[in-house]
């Protein structure tokens, strides 16, 4: 039997020096990021999907893994690719569609890439797959590590919220609850991935644990039959928009579509430094960020990451763009009183950051976009809302049905 | 076109009389529970479903909608339908299947029944839907009714959950908030809705109202390919077995299964009234009930829905338990540990009751079961667990993974 995989090396994105397939995070020649490459004959040569399988696994000849053995889901469907025409005419962007990832089993798109984490850590031999996160990647990637029998060795901070802390608790077979901040752990845990005490389930580097999120473009293509115009990805280290950029341009030249999508990077103008970079044209310059609604895009400082994606956006003539936080509180109200989903505040920084652009010009208001809302409100630890009590009464009802004939 | 629906009446379930298919809450005759009655024949005749469509109209023929131009969705696909050898045989269940509903859209499997509580108010002329809870189904109802552009008008008392209020004061229209507990607020409501002001979405008795909870049982036909021996729900209202049984017995007499599976009743040891009716052999009795950690079980009296459960468990040669809240939890913890599902409590006490039946020698060790895991764990207000933070150092990595050896 061959392999599942059309995957056939690794490649230095800077010096394009070729690697083979092995567990390696770097260039051996210039410590570039790698990514894979594959083999588009064969893709080209075969169905879209597989039948009978779920998750990034529908599309098992683009991911990295080679025995279906070593797969690893929770039966996961599709995620919702839904017309939203009241709400898009609304913010100018008529022809607007919402991929809702709220649906995946810890209610993130990073659902996506811990399968693949998973899968691949199982691949190279190792027995346990770790990450350092405020929650949300480490509760994902301690669901699969659990699903698939391994260990999650995940380290997250005593300041996380209690219904992330909760989740983490309940899920990982081992949480590093520790004191201090992202910065204070991650060269501890780099060091224990160096040593190949686990495998690197963080978004920096590793080309294996990212590729689940190529899946989130190959789905819309499946569901819609053709790229839209403009796909909105939320950025955070830039994963995903690269992730799902890789695909649709292996798409685009295998002849199966015309022409990708142009990528829409959006951040929080807490952490906008791909927005300010492409509307400076200027390179890419860290800056310390403070509080954003938005977590999931709380990154300061992407690093090679981040100088990757501004590049791709660049030779891919996409947009940047950002949200204020009260735009995006306000985008995940409307999103939810005008089409009912229920979104993270990084879930509504897409749609938040695209209706800037369209208000701006930016955007051309013909155009089909497909609007990433990448996160479920359902994690949030929310602030009851400040109400009042009524005494229950008929009144109390038709006043709330704005009845004055009865 | 013809009518996209098989319904053709609804039927008294204690006099058997029938009455035309229109919005009627009652028995003209006696006053009792009504069900909608399908065509077999037709249904027999079609394909189970329907491709192109989502949610629960996937089943369009076993709904009583019958424009498509009625239809609400939020793109839901099946929901996992997951194998859980390893968690089953430790359980004493080794052929266990469980049925994952948190990957809809609210996080529970009402969003089933909001959905075809929305679509019938749409049928029925009227421009607002309504319901009185403690959050899930609140929210769940006015989520389906913001998607259809229609008023969900839900009434919820100020001591639900912080996550749970802002989810609502997020998506619904209108929210009446008032002091008091259900009882008091269930009187006006009924009054209102006996005037027309709002479709019914309570579960007390709109047969319309919670139709699309058969689909879970037809989902798991569709996945299985069979039916299996037993299908454990959790059990509050008693919708959700009362209208699986219903979706297996139509199969069961259109000959596409051999035999439906026994129902088991699943509840909280703080409201247990079917197990200890069902263990006693004796009628149901009301209890006043306390706190429990399972919400959506926390029904004291069930009323001529929980006579009419009871009813079809015996006549079904079904089971009845219940769990302990400290075996909830337990049970919460185990299935997220073992398989990665992180359930709501209510969502393990299918589990956990089903457990202590195998436990007991009621369920059959050789007995394929499927027990639903009917809520998100990511719904809930967990209070943080006691952890302990740590200085971030290579040693703390090296004694979660246990290594002693570098």
């Amino acid at each position: 039997m061959g392999s599942e995989s059309a995957a056939v090396c690794l490649r230095c994105v800077d010096c394009a020096a070729d690697h083979a397939l092995e567990y390696r995070l770097a260039c051996a020649a210039c410590g570039g990021l790698l990514e894979i490459v594959y083999d588009l004959a064969r893709l080209a040569d075969a169905p879209l999907t597989q039948a009978g399988r779920t998750g990034v696994w529908r599309f098992a000849a683009w991911m990295p893994v080679h025995d279906a053995a070593n797969f690893v889901t929770l039966g996961e469907e599709p995620t919702p690719l839904l017309a939203a025409p009241r709400l898009g005419a609304a913010l100018g962007i008529p022809r607007l569609w919402l991929k809702f990832e709220g649906a995946l089993p810890t209610g993130t798109v990073k659902d996506r890439s811990s399968q693949t984490a998973v899968a691949c850590a199982r691949q190279f031999g190792f027995d346990a797959v770790g990450v350092v996160s405020t929650g949300n990647a480490a509760s994902s990637i301690a669901t699969y590590a659990a699903r698939a029998g391994l260990r999650g060795v995940v380290c997250c901070y005593t300041r996380s919220t209690a219904a992330k802390m909760a989740h983490l608790h309940g899920v990982a077979s081992s949480v590093v609850w520790y004191d201090g901040v992202y910065d204070d752990m991650i060269r501890p845990f780099d060091e224990a991935v160096e040593r190949r005490w686990l495998f690197d389930g963080g978004a920096t580097r590793n080309a294996f644990k990212q590729e689940g999120k190529k899946t989130v473009a190959l789905e819309v293509f499946d569901q819609l039959g053709r790229a839209p115009d403009y796909m909105v990805y939320p950025v955070g280290m830039g994963e995903t928009l690269l992730a799902g950029q890789r695909a649709w341009k292996a798409l685009e030249a295998m002849g199966r579509i015309a022409r990708a999508p142009r990528p829409v990077s959006a951040q929080s103008r807490e952490a906008n430094t791909i927005a300010e970079a492409w509307r400076s044209g200027g390179p890419l310059r860290p800056k310390t960020i403070g509080y954003t609604v938005a977590e999931g895009t709380a990154v300061g400082d992407m690093g090679a990451k981040g100088r990757l994606t501004l590049r791709r956006i660049r030779e891919q003539d996409g947009l940047a763009g950002d949200a204020a936080d009260e735009e995006t509180l306000a985008m995940q109200r409307r999103l939810a009183r005008t089409e009912g989903l229920w979104a993270g505040p990084t879930g509504a920084v897409p749609l938040a950051a695209a209706a800037r652009l369209a208000r701006e010009g930016a955007l051309d208001p013909d155009a089909e976009v497909v609007c990433m809302v990448s996160e479920s409100g359902l994690k949030g630890d929310w602030p009851a809302p400040d109400v009042r009590g009524q005494q229950p009464s008929l009144d109390v009802i038709r006043r709330a049905l704005g009845r004055g004939d009865c």
